[in-house]
């Protein structure tokens, strides 16, 4: 079986608007088939039908860790060391601050200076709340390993970096800051359902990550957060909601956190969110993450092809090597933000990221190397022929 | 215009299903017609069609603000003072932070021994995070008064109490914290859409809520929170999430809160979630909370009467004063499990709270007098009849 067999599956259940080459899926995935009709039907049938039944008779009260039991599954998570909720902000809030406090009397948490914004500020937040001494150090990806010491409470990381795709080594960077009693958390934001994850492998004491990307799930789709076996009676839910109590409906006065990862659990599940999550999840049922890495690399690696020979002179943002980048290409470009807005005028949809990168996602599961290759062609057509010099693609609006 | 006109415009909006007396939109609200087309729509049409052009091209980056804008007005708050997201408890979790902040030389966390659980479980967990020697103290509500003063460097009281429906006297109370030199946190989870609020006029710091219940948002739909405009600026996020960043798409590698209400933010929007409340805050449009709060009153003293006349011995868990309670009623009985389960067998949905708390939510959108005293008279003769008193009513399985 040939990687291409992955898109033969799966191409058919997207839902993809004629004429669009969606090369941004790493930013938001698109509608797989399915999930229109199972939101209808808990809107309709066990939210209108059940009502307040519905937390008992459709489910709901167990959504949270059944979909995460799913993610464990392209993760490398065992069942039941995951759970859903909230968003990665959130839950790399609770990472962190359960983290810091198996680490008494460290205060560094080390990260890198392309990690995610919202990492960074998530820890900015916690560190000032805390008021205890604690710094952020944050590298440049390359340096990170280098500062793991004995001074490093939690080694923070996101895999695959957001603007460039470049990979850190899960294993060895979570082996060495084991070696040096840090704890680790990774931020699985761009590869969970991009690249071959194994969090039990690799040894990972946290991991959390979104589901609106490369999983499908919808705008602003819950995240999810693993927590290591041998650390989740022990960790300290910072955010101690009632869901994460160990008996939610015994309306104790006091805080008994849940046994296991149920106690990462915060508020109210978001019901709906969760039932078009887990019908996107449908399309990964019998996929390999192998599978989709080695056809994404091909995507990839087909892509940067095209614009190689089309436009030697764009410098490409992105590891060449494809095994050291995840399932993105970028390219650094000046007027990156026009060139984008005019690939999108005819159809490529990629992104922008300040201050230069232009960014494209390879989702194996709806993308032929023939879509791959008729994008890249376009985007050597419109950066030969300056078809981005004009005005109406250089006028910023909201950029996401 | 007699408040019966509520009803008669406002429950042709919902879709309840056929021979069910609703009496637990308290927990959850059902279902509004306008809500599965406006999922549907946005699902299909807005993230199927416009991909991540969605956040722009269909307004979802702002309907945090826009959503919030609509509850403002429900629990009177000035437009761009209220914004959504998250659960709850992690509104809870920030206001609680901030506050607390912002008082730096007070130590105390003043509640009641009857505020929802998970206020306390977030405060209990903020204290333990902050390692300063906070203290929560619980009093029973009638004694929250009286224990005000310059030790307290925030009250935070659930206005209406989830078990009982007593009504604490926010005006007041947040005068007297105010005078004591204290911030007061008001959760309006079973105050909004169910009474009349004035967070403006009480003059509260930090208010929060769920949308669930009487605004009838569906399973797990996101909450709101409200800072007073003279704080909003001075509120430090603990939860400094990119969208609560003053420039999210700048992506900068430092946190700088947003200026307002919009530092409340914190990671990306629950789009689909926010799309479902957006629609079912349609129903609300031409009403006002007054007119919703006189009629919730002639429906519970109706079912009292009823209840009255022919349980006499049935014990009132809730004040007899309908100004000095929300919209709910609740009896005191030992067997209240069992008895709602019989009730729910014949149609009637009312919850149950442990240890012993029959619960019943008055909701004018879709309930008439009629129906209301159908539901007691029903409840009268499954209690004079023992019709409770089955094996299969007792067998507690998950109770929400």
């Amino acid at each position: 079986m040939t990687s291409q067999d992955i898109f033969d599956e799966t191409r058919k259940h997207f839902d993809l608007p004629e004429g669009v080459l969606y090369l941004d899926g790493n930013s938001l995935g698109p509608l797989a088939k399915g999930v229109p009709g199972r939101v209808a039907q808990l809107v309709q049938n066990e939210w209108g039908h059940h009502l307040i039944g519905g937390w008992n008779a459709a489910g709901w009260v167990d959504l949270p860790a059944r979909v995460g039991d799913r993610i464990g599954r392209l993760i490398g998570a065992s069942a039941g060391t995951v759970v859903m909720g909230d968003t990665l902000s959130i839950k790399v809030y609770q990472a962190l601050a359960s983290a810091l406090e198996l680490r008494p009397d460290r205060r560094v948490i080390l990260s890198d200076s392309n990690n995610f914004p919202t990492d960074l500020y998530m820890a900015q937040g916690l560190i000032a709340s805390l008021d205890k001494g604690h710094e952020l150090k944050v590298a440049v990806p390359e340096d990170v390993e280098s500062l793991i010491d004995e001074s490093v409470a939690v080694l923070m990381l996101t895999e695959v970096d957001y603007r460039t795709g470049r990979l850190h080594d899960m294993a060895r960077l979570t082996a060495k800051a084991h070696a040096a009693g840090a704890l680790v958390i990774w931020d699985l934001a761009h590869s969970a359902g991009a690249i071959a994850v194994d969090v039990k492998g690799a040894d990972a004491d946290f991991a959390v990550g979104c589901t609106y990307k490369y999983l499908n799930g919808g705008p602003g789709a819950p995240a999810f957060i693993y927590v290591a076996p041998r650390l989740a009676d022990q960790a300290r839910p910072a955010l101690s909601g009632w869901f994460g109590h160990a008996a939610p409906f015994a309306f104790e006065p006091g805080y008994r956190p849940a046994s296991g990862i149920e106690r990462m659990r915060v508020g109210t599940p978001p019901v709906i969110a969760l039932g078009a999550l887990d019908a996107a999840l449908d399309v990964w049922d019998d996929i390999s993450m192998d599978r989709v890495r080695a056809r994404s690399i091909e995507l990839s690696e087909a892509f940067i092809a095209v614009v190689a020979a089309g436009c030697p002179t764009l410098e490409l943002a992105s590891p060449r090597d494809p095994w050291a980048r995840g399932s993105q290409v970028s390219y650094f470009f000046e007027d990156g933000y026009a060139v984008i807005q005019a690939l999108i005028a005819e159809g490529v949809i990629g992104d922008y990221r300040a201050p230069s990168i232009m960014r494209f996602g390879f989702t194996p599961l709806y993308l032929s190397l023939d879509d791959v290759r008729r994008a890249a062609s376009i985007l050597v057509d419109i950066i030969a022929t300056r078809r981005w010099d004009q005005d109406c693609f250089k006028i910023k609006g909201k950029v996401t």
